[in-house]
């Protein structure tokens, strides 16, 4: 089968990979019909350390199921599923507790239960794509959703919506959203469907900012006005009920500790792996709550999917560009450069 | 002064009443601009038990403060304010509880802490009316809110948002709501904000259903099609994630714990006071919570006030007809008629 | 095998029943070394409608993993292992909730997902028991507890740990528990463990009350005593915070409300299936929540398994007599007549 | 009157001070009976910047009414009453919440809320003090209660139960205390008044560490013992439920986050104001909930009181050591240096 295959930093290539096929009686083999480039793809190509190479990547991917193992039971041949971007048995303690992304069975001897991440995982961004423990990583498409409509649950709408959440988004809440990446517009959208009264969307990129606006947001560019005084002005001098750091940068830290007010939450759903510097005073001064946590999709499955099935929420805005798989290294590009408005691009194997 | 007095069940009138005058320390009058009508006034003028007579009606009030005492720290003459309904005294174990409804120095000796329910309290159908504790039960109006935005927060959208809170409506819920009254549209609206993701509005009056079906609700008339089942439809046949009784009838409790879901909340917000059929089995088979409460609305306002000044809200669509203090006995009428289309009267003194 | 069989109610016999084997890739077949009889087995022989006759009850039992078929991921021969009452498979919408009781796949058709209940899944009071979708309603036993230590986990220990957490027991909480049989008992020892202040044990029987109180806490025998003025004097007139209702009369539904305070929280653990008296108004004017269930012990044992390991429960303080299996059927009558102390009976295959 | 005065870094002095007299109509004065030094007062004397000089410290203070203001509704001369450390207007946005700490009134223009920091608010350790705002400020202590026993609701008592609540320990929960001075040894109690299955107690004091074993706990000596190792091993590997900082040093930021498990929760009672290394990605791994906070006693009241009133708590177990006031210098010493197994001085004025 075709797939975008990494092959060592900044080398991706359109390969044929073998097909794969069922290992464990848990599997599926799920025949992809929509997959997306996800920033995290990006790490990897820039040279985020992984063990492997030659192996598909991409973890968001919408198909038909080609393949059911015995053991499966939720699903047969035929079916169309969404599959989680990270995978895990569904019987753990940490499973248990919605914790899918620690799982204690898909992590053990530390390996990556992200798919696409290395060769005992390969992605999605293929053909087809083996998904072990299939009860527990699929979910059922119904059978009115197109496909494009139902492929961010693999990821990123869960995400965003997690960062509203571990950020205890309420009614009449004021919320700083930093960063209006796609990871960052949903930040926004699911904090809007919880209640928020202001959303003040941050980015540096004009015409992403033009988008928060035209959506009812407040605006910041924070290369051009004090998002610090702003977020005063907005809440009487007290400062901002809830913070999301959606885009990753350590020197995001302490401000969005700055920005927030006495007693308010502040959720880290950007990635940053270096160290950051800390103010623990802050934290203590302000009765503040921190939160940050890499997303199991399962558990927000429940509240996502009938909010896209009513229309409240349409992940396809996203959408920048479409194009076939085999043109999947240049849809890489144009993600990685903002090329052309590039917000979200999706490949059709 | 004038106002609008009780004088027995089904006798109002218009009267001249003392000017009310500051009696304690913590008291504040206030000069009142706008009035409105509440289902529960009409309880009164149809013969709900009160203890006196004389007293002007009315707890839903917007104003100005005419005079304030040594003790009060937060108001002085002429700043704009809005009562809530219902008072506590801030300092007790059910104030600090956030239940003002509840206060145990208002309501000492059985007294009713309710505005316009004994000579006690008179009511705010008046040109003028004293608040006791005004630092606990004042809320400061924003210069740019005009009256009317403002005027419902002293009791049924606090009570409306009350009743998606005890039903816990969250991100992706299917929630009923029984009735479209007053109180049921704007329970309607706070599950909407709290991210249902569909809300069944129910009602017998056409006009109602019609301006929830405008909103993009579903709608039912429980006289013309089978409740039960559209739910089971809307849900995969679970049941609704929430149900909130609206309306204050009691056969309608036994039917809102049949329309939820396993693991479902319920919230009643309508006053029921006669026994009602009960099925604790029901509760206990389908692990249900179940809510009920008389309102404090000082402790939605932090909730309310900031989606009220972003424009999320606007409290002033229900307003069905004004009418000057003078008439406000035919406010009452129409009110009670439903005449006209009447959905909230407002009166202006 | 040999296995306490039901034949009709007030009919019960020690019967040779089939070996019990595997039908489906998820079971395991336990071969059980301790049971119990449990308060609803009693309602099976007083008559409540069952669909079969001449299967084994019984829902509380602990044992050895005799045979595990090919999708038992977590369990193998000679494993010990501790069972959940009610089964579920673990994947669906209300298991992923914590809701196996109400599990989607066990209960479709209206089938029963208790133990011992009907001849789809006949119980543990016998030599061996089936057990289907095992990773989902198998505890693994640690190997330093004995039988008798964890076999509560399977039942009455997650209700009344349930009755603590739907009532919010928390840190100064004052806890009326009515009732002081098996599922009291655990209530009150899990209010205690949830912070409580004080705990007021209701109960007829004296040597319960008598326990009650070698333990430290209130007693109250409501025969002979003002239960009302009882909790109004411990509680400065407030009320009971929490109130459990572990007994399961209809007419302690109406009492159980009365004790609590305003803001207050009622839960349900006694099983009341007729009709009960209920008033509304006390919900409404109390600011009340009501909570009911049926237990899913495998959402429970996360929580008190540790709690048995650290010797802080020791749930085997309510057993007062052991009989061998082939004696079952004296167990019931001494259990079911309080006989001679009996608070629960245990039995060994 | 006389005091403990602050005199500069290093330099208290027992004081004639000015007597203290009512300001406003919401002050009290309290004449002192018993009061403490804690470890914030050491924290000025050895250097903490202050605005002033020549004001009485001590912020733990529990009298009898002297002098009560004509705003005053709760108290009266004769009450016996308890001061909270921090005083808020109860009125307020931030005092609404809960977060008395926070007080907008109070702290406006940067002024210190707390007792002692400052001749604005002068402390406790001394004959008599003013107390503003008394109805927010002050609990009414019941009679049978002697004075020792309710003396540690000022500060740290509420301070080590919010350590316990901020890291939401609860059922079942194992749970690592940093630090057994004084806030810790009352962290470790509401741990297990909350529920905890086990309790690490940590400390370089094998005096302090013999104390937590005699309580039932397991002890870890740091310098002795690797504090992860025995983590792992009583967690099964996981790591710790709740880890609670209660010492205040930088460098244990980081291994708080390090014991803590998947999914976790980490609460800093200890105050650290200097930057402390943080890795955000530790956060965002193991999903961590993160939590800080300066005390509101008022808040903690309602649940603590009840406690100590029922005896489950008895917070004298930790007074080492009483003198006269006129030796107050004398116990800073004992206090700072440990002396003679100092672990809490209380004077008697």
């Amino acid at each position: 089968m075709k797939g975008i295959a990494y092959h060592g930093p900044g080398d991706i290539r359109l390969d044929t990979l073998a097909d794969p096929g069922l290992r464990e009686p848990d599997d599926v083999v799920v025949r992809v019909t929509r997959t997306a480039i996800c920033g995290s793809d990006l790490h990897v190509v820039h040279g985020l350390p992984v063990p492997d190479r030659g192996f598909a990547l991409g973890h968001e991917f919408v198909g038909v199921v080609e393949d059911a193992g015995a053991g499966v039971r939720r699903f047969r041949k035929g079916d169309r599923v969404l599959a989680s971007c990270t995978t895990g048995c569904g019987r753990c303690t940490a499973c248990r507790r919605g914790l899918f992304s620690a799982c204690e069975a898909t992590t053990a001897g530390g390996a990556s239960n992200l798919f696409g991440f290395s060769c005992g995982l390969p992605g999605g961004q293929a053909e087809a794509v083996r998904v072990p423990y299939a009860d527990a990583n699929l979910l059922a498409v119904p059978t009115d959703l197109d496909d494009e409509r139902i492929l961010f649950l693999s990821d990123i709408l869960p995400t965003g919506h997690m960062g509203a959440e571990l950020a205890e988004v309420g009614p009449g809440d004021v919320v700083v959203v930093l960063g209006c990446g796609p990871v960052g517009v949903f930040a926004q959208r699911c904090a809007e469907l919880r209640g928020a009264s202001r959303i003040l969307a941050v980015d540096l990129d004009d015409a992403r900012l033009a988008r928060a606006r035209a959506r009812g947001y407040e605006t910041v560019h924070p290369g051009r006005e004090d998002l610090g005084a702003r977020v005063q002005e907005l809440t009487h001098g007290r400062g901002a009920d809830a913070v999301i750091e959606a885009v990753g940068r350590p020197e995001l830290v302490a401000k969005a500790l700055e920005l927030a007010r006495h007693g308010g939450r502040v959720s880290f759903v950007g990635v940053v792996l270096e160290p950051a510097p800390f103010f623990l005073g802050l934290l203590l001064m302000k009765n503040l709550t921190l939160r940050a946590g890499i997303v199991s999709p399962q558990a927000h499955w429940p509240k996502l999917l009938p909010l896209i099935e009513s229309g409240r929420l349409d992940p396809t805005e996203i959408i920048s560009h479409r194009l076939p798989l085999a043109e999947g290294v240049r849809g890489y590009e144009l993600f990685d450069q903002h090329e052309d408005g590039a917000l979200k691009v999706v490949l059709r194997p």
